[in-house]
């Protein structure tokens, strides 16, 4: 072993008896949650029986393709911001690693939100599935803000040169998505397919957003 | 912390204060979802119950398998190809994580596309099911070119020693890959089964390629 | 390719020579796995149908959801532990390999007897099924101790400068997860439910405690 | 962006230039295949019906547990023999990413071969059945096999000191398997469940290595 390796893994150790965990596990395992919480979106997806027209079929079953969407976008969109954040962090503690559990248990809970949202869309009690599918999204918000704090409260997390403007921006969207997710929550409660109509918005606003900047820039 | 590691994460931030986001996290989401997709494709092969004799069975059902090594082909093509285009990429920016989610929606979709295909196969909709599936690899080529073109608009995106002969070798490949896949929708609303050809003829290509190549070089 | 890399194929070339395995896949391979198995628990929750309204069919539901909760506890405490203690190990060995994927054998077991126990919490076989469940989580502490053990005593598999003092808390802390889960099997077979306290006593210190530490830090 | 990093980017520009590919990319997408795979077992074991007793329903559905097992043991061997391959890489081309593909679709079908061996293994079809799950570990160990011929005959995918005697070891390795397995097809045919005894001494064999090592340290 050479001493420039010798160095990195005395440093690591170093780094762990300091009590600190290294994000590249962090990271992974955040991936490897969120890439499957997105796939497995699909397999809710109802493919019409061999018999029937598929057009009509498809049609019909648009709650289930709305589902499907929403739920991409958001997923997409908290996983950007989750690596947006971890550009600033050089290390991970005990806390930020079971505070992460706990966005990823909502995260990973997604799939039944949008299967129960997409099923009582249409029943007597759209409201409560609406209502609890803007709650799993308030509270992977929360979570991710929660997060954020930590990391921004405990100099030893974050890098250096830290850009507050952009973290400050970052702070702001978060506030907006909390705001927006519990309004939704309450309209819920008024008229169900308007909350869907604030999902909708949401996530239109987040999957058209870089074609848009594709635009700009030519 | 050693000087080393203090220069590195002070660059990670500064990077992140430019609006860069770093290519680790793009690519392991990236290889996580298409890792479960081209796994998931195996859930819809069907075991034949204990009672039938097998082979019969399992030749009752080809177009399942058909299906399931068409798709399996697509899906490590297109990897392989995202990975090609992440070679050039030194870091990526909130755009190319957008439009990288979009074109993992494509991806994502595939497992739904070719159980609509395989059902529909010998039914009265063929047309419309070969095409749908001809459309979602259709969809997956735009986005990996969009994503090419966006990287290769962006001189902070990619690094400085791109190989120009091969990069217009891959924009005429992808090319290729619209032109037939546009193709392969058109004939589909003539001759389903035809289109069902094309497909095959572009996974069998990328399938027997390894092996040619294998070949030359002995 | 510069001298540096060059350096680092050569080390990596010589570290294999000697037997060592690195430990990039060890952790990128169970972080995929630990991440799957956490994520598929969710495909086990039951959408109440379209008809039934809503609350009082998840409440009468509550095993399932509880399963849900103290299964992702536990994976998640377990792949903290496996995430602390690769930071003090800077490669692997083929036996350290081995032991890692019967430690993931008794993981991706989890689903299953998160299933059995759920299914069976109400029934005349309570005791068996909810000792069944104690016996996978046992397995799960025993392997990674051992999984520690040899490590420990495999000075080329650790880092120089480990930290004693928080490796023995480790240790303790290995040992009361052994004796709590034994002690909750052989409480199955008096009062199933009490073992079932046991587990929920265990999964919500887990789940509470980064909120402590979040509160002591301000 | 400091010297260094610029460094290492032309590095992979000019690697990329040169038609080579990175490894990281095909270790982090091959580790979600065999991870994914691994899991998916989980989901083809039954749970006793809430009013039936458990133990007897297990005790009967011992073939299940079994291949669950054998296949277990198999995707952790293949795992470890390509953990063990890529050390002694230090980066890939076209080729060598396709044979890739090919191996991971004979690793993604094993669900499929495990799931029909296990129906059929007292069923009148069971020769087949358990011919085509040898078959498929035929095909695994010959793919991993053209895998490693490959890189060997590639001076340029491979580090500078690789290690003869482990390298031919791996060899003889490999072609123990391919034997075995070939003998099992056989086999099959003759009494299928003696090919399936043959499994599980490959398997039993793999699985308590890592004992007998941990053992010999101490």
């Amino acid at each position: 072993m050479d001493a420039e390796q010798k160095q990195v893994s005395s440093d690591s150790g170093a780094e762990a008896a300091a009590g600190f965990f290294p994000l590249d596990r962090f990271n992974a395992f955040s991936d490897g949650v969120f890439a499957i919480v997105i796939t497995l979106l699909v397999l809710e997806l109802p493919v019409p029986p061999s018999t029937a027209p598929i057009l009509p079929a498809l049609a019909e079953s648009w709650p289930d393709f709305l589902g499907y969407l929403i739920s991409f976008a958001f997923i997409g969109g908290i996983w950007i911001s989750h690596a947006g954040l971890t550009r600033y962090m050089r290390r991970g503690d005990v806390v930020s690693f079971r505070l992460n559990l706990v966005l990823l248990l909502f995260v990973s809970l997604l799939p039944f939100s949008t299967h129960l949202m997409v099923a009582h869309m249409h029943g007597a009690d759209a409201s409560v599935a609406v209502a609890i599918y803007g709650l799993n999204l308030f509270m992977e918000s929360a979570l991710i803000t929660a997060l954020m704090h930590h990391a921004a409260h405990d100099r030893h997390l974050v890098v250096d040169d830290v850009d507050d403007a952009r973290v400050s921006r970052a702070y702001r969207q978060r506030r907006a998505y909390l705001v927006a997710t519990a309004l939704a929550i309450i309209v819920a409660f008024i008229v169900p397919l308007a909350a869907v109509g604030i999902y909708i918005a949401l996530a239109v606003a987040f999957l058209i957003q870089p074609l848009i900047g594709m635009w700009r820039r030519q």
